[in-house]
């Protein structure tokens, strides 16, 4: 069996690196806390669940296609497959507030076993909630019925191969339920990568970072997830779904990328395709100070425009860096901290790159556009620790903090507006704000937000910034998602996104590979 | 009124270039034709039409939309919408086969006076063909009535401005019919380019181009028009659909990926906003030769997955490199043959560069494969010839000539088995090939295609070769099309391309857009 996540929080138990104590005194110091510990998740005794829902009949037909072994209703099984990693998913995770968990995980090894699930499920209407990494922070694995009396979590863990390595045209064909560190650890004995790393990177799956979207943190060197995909297979109640693997083609519209983004909602992801990168044969990860977020969104913009941006670049805005160095370590990043306190403004740019006649060229144009350089500590302890969020999370959630993060991409004519108009929408609430994504037309911004619950009604304060927020950086000209995707937690701004027209078509492709409905209902469209 | 091609060829009369004798001499041998002109396009005067079969009360609810001079039914408007420019339409048009040309012409100004004609013609159960450029290969602007007993070409001649430019986001909104070299006009007053050259650019449209997914010559290096699209506004008969002008989305499924590449059927697109790129400082226009095709393929492939192509690359196979060379003007080209035919294989590689520094790597690189340079002469010469071909082909189709081209794109590791595969299924055909776009993960291949004409079924002829030959590119992991989109000639393979259900999705967002299926009927889907 496969590692798992806690089912309250983020990564394995006791696993994770944890808020030092000068970061706890920041913090409560910021947010008005106290920095004791006020809650703690339930055990998962104390998770509170209801009967499996499925027929006896339907078990036994899901477990003569898969086993009966993957069939499993058993606590942790349910309870660890009955959310995602919002928020507002660990609230509720963290209560035990289990009732809705689903009724079976099941766990098919092929497309032939998926197809014949998904068959079996809208003949009996029985709900599927796809379940890759379980990583989803916008509500996409939430058990929604809609009005089927069963739901079952359809977990890809056990279609985790490299189908195929195409070395010679940089593809590779891999399951979706392999792991972005496996799919990365399987390449490297070709010296090849995929390179996508989300914050995420360690629990996702290739399938769910398709499903979604996805971006990494090296996108802006390697593209995102959905610019990758060369080809795919889909499994849908009304048959099979396929694009073949080919670079480019004028072949009418490309449903590659009507699959990219489809949530699980008109059918599964069996195969993926996916360009692959040439391993890196050196990386360089350095810090710089930028005397503003205007004047260091220039530089980005410059760097990308003329092809010379790094293949991650990541911007923090005032208070975000002062946030950054506040919680850093002491020692390297302390004294690069001095130092970019020291500079005129002082917002926080790190740079890593994979190429050094590039670098060469963007430092040259740094330096010109008035940037310090912080040296490569900063750019490592970055590095270090840039998958740290989500489990550093878990202290803040036990301490009363609420923290949550969101974010837009929009044009660079629209940076500065998106990114006023998120700010203004949250009065009373911590914002830190940094690019992360570069295109030549713009850039995509990530929000980190926190303050101090309302344990009175903390989904409910949540929610009414999210909303503001959300209204504001649709206003503005951002898009309603570049990261994470829609979920349940979005799709009521659907129709802003896309238009009625646009979420028309989207519910008649779903109609179309899923008639009965039961596909991820109550997500996306 | 802006300038039009001839009804019955390629371009303005008597403004393209014409085969010199010697072309005319090789040529004739090549395929045993006398070099004789053995028929001529009929005179206007002389096409069949049959009378218009649009009501006067339909005529007069368009002309209240769009102003009577733009509902246009007279010879010389029906004529010119007839068709678009493929062999198979030129063998009828030069035959004055225009009894279903259009029976009108209508030209709407805006994006409201398109969506009040979609739904004047959907009430009255009047078919559309939208007309852009008029530059089709696939039939796309064949006028088939499919149950309608009338038919208009919507023409969008009059929607040609600019419509904005942000050139902090190196976006530019663009009005459909807008043509290239206009589009490229426009931006050089800000340093700025669309930079999209396909062979038809002298006049193609902005619009055309997204809805047929057109790639141009400088594709490699600044993205087929599909991957420059960052926001689209359509007008369908069911009403707008619009999509946001951003960098990025991870709001479910691009639907400016359904409309690019939609050819018509669900609606007109009205605006168009696309990645403009810096106008280039300098360019650098080469030859190469290289020991072979294959050989020619590595090394483009190794300039491509090592980020160092050129803007523009086109490696001719060996068949193609002798008939280029034969057919080019005496005087620099023809010194470069003698030192190609001089190296060991011989295969012509042309090379436009943009960057100074990514020549200097390619050119390392391309030296230590072997290649050997032909100097700037050939370069340039390609450069000025390279909106030729279309000239050319009149003159061919008058001395009883079959010409034609096709293309396709595949992964780098099937690119031979597909060229070998179109070769094999053209016995008895001149077939050249170019390798004329490149990917990480492919490129793209296109065939001229040379024949004595068949004059007693020279469409059977064409269609029995290109029948042959699409059966076998798929069949050996190419796809139907890479340049030229569906239209009506490619629309028997659509399943085998996209499978049932894909297939059966395009027609799910057909119906949805266009109940009334008025909208380019018999194409794409």
């Amino acid at each position: 069996m496969r590692r798992e996540q806690v089912f309250w929080g983020w990564g394995e138990p006791g696993a994770g690196p944890s808020l030092a104590p000068h970061a706890v005194a920041f913090l409560s110091a910021e947010l008005g806390l106290s920095g004791e510990v006020v809650s703690r998740p339930v055990a998962l005794e104390a998770v509170r669940l209801r009967e499996p829902a499925l027929d006896d009949a339907v078990r036994e037909r899901l477990a003569a296609i898969v086993g009966r072994e993957f069939v499993r209703s058993d606590r942790e099984a349910r309870v660890l497959r009955c959310r995602g990693k919002s928020y507002l998913d660990l609230l509720r995770q963290r209560a035990g507030a289990c009732e809705d968990a689903p009724d079976a995980v099941v766990a098919p090894a092929s497309h032939d076993e998926v197809s014949a699930v998904l068959l079996a499920c809208a003949e009996t209407e029985v709900a599927v909630v796809p379940f890759g990494g379980g990583t989803s922070v916008v509500g996409g694995l939430e058990p929604l019925r809609g009005r089927f009396s069963a739901l079952v979590s359809l977990d890809l863990a056990r279609m985790d191969r490299v189908l195929d390595v195409d070395a010679r045209s940089l593809t590779a064909t891999l399951a979706p339920g392999l792991r972005l560190p496996e799919a990365d650890h399987a390449l490297a004995a070709r010296e090849l990568t995929l390179g996508h790393v989300p914050q995420s990177y360690e629990w996702a799956t290739v399938g769910g970072c398709v499903a979604t979207r996805s971006s990494g943190q090296a996108s802006t060197g390697r593209g995102r997830i959905d610019g990758n995909v060369v080809g795919v297979r889909v499994a849908t109640p009304a048959g099979e779904l396929a694009a073949r693997t080919v670079p480019a083609s004028a072949a009418g519209p490309d449903l590659r990328q009507l699959v990219a983004g489809s949530e699980g909602v008109l059918g599964v992801i069996t195969a993926v395709s996916l360009r692959v990168h040439p391993a890196p044969a050196a990386t360089h990860y350095e810090a710089w100070t930028v005397a503003g977020f205007e004047a260091g969104c220039d530089v980005l913009r410059e760097l990308e425009q003329a092809g010379a941006a790094p293949v991650v670049a990541r911007l923090s805005d005032e208070d975000e860096t002062r946030t950054t160095l506040a919680l850093a370590a002491p020692g390297r990043l302390a004294r690069a901290a001095i130092r970019a306190r020291a500079g005129a403004g002082g917002c926080l740019l790190i740079c890593g790159w994979e190429d050094a006649p590039r670098r060469a060229e963007g430092v040259r144009r740094l330096r010109r556009s008035g940037a310090r350089s912080l040296g490569q500590g900063p750019g490592r302890a970055w590095l270090a620790s840039r998958f740290a969020g989500p489990h550093l999370r878990d202290d803040l959630l036990d301490r009363g903090v609420m923290v949550e993060t969101l974010e837009t991409a929009a044009p660079w004519s629209r940076l500065r507006a998106v990114r006023e108009a998120v700010r203004a929408a949250l009065p009373g609430i911590r914002v830190g704000c940094h690019v992360s994504h570069l295109y030549p037309t713009g850039a995509s911004l990530y929000f980190t937000v926190l303050a101090r619950r309302d344990d009175a009604d903390p989904a409910g304060q949540w929610l009414a910034a999210k909303a503001a927020a959300t209204d504001a950086l649709l206003a503005a000209g951002g898009t309603l998602t570049h990261h994470h995707a829609v979920g349940r937690d979005h799709a009521p701004w659907m129709e802003a996104e896309v238009g009625h027209l646009g979420l028309d078509l989207l519910r008649s492709a779903k109609e179309r590979c899923d008639p009965a409905g039961i596909m991820n209902p109550g997500k996306l469209v």
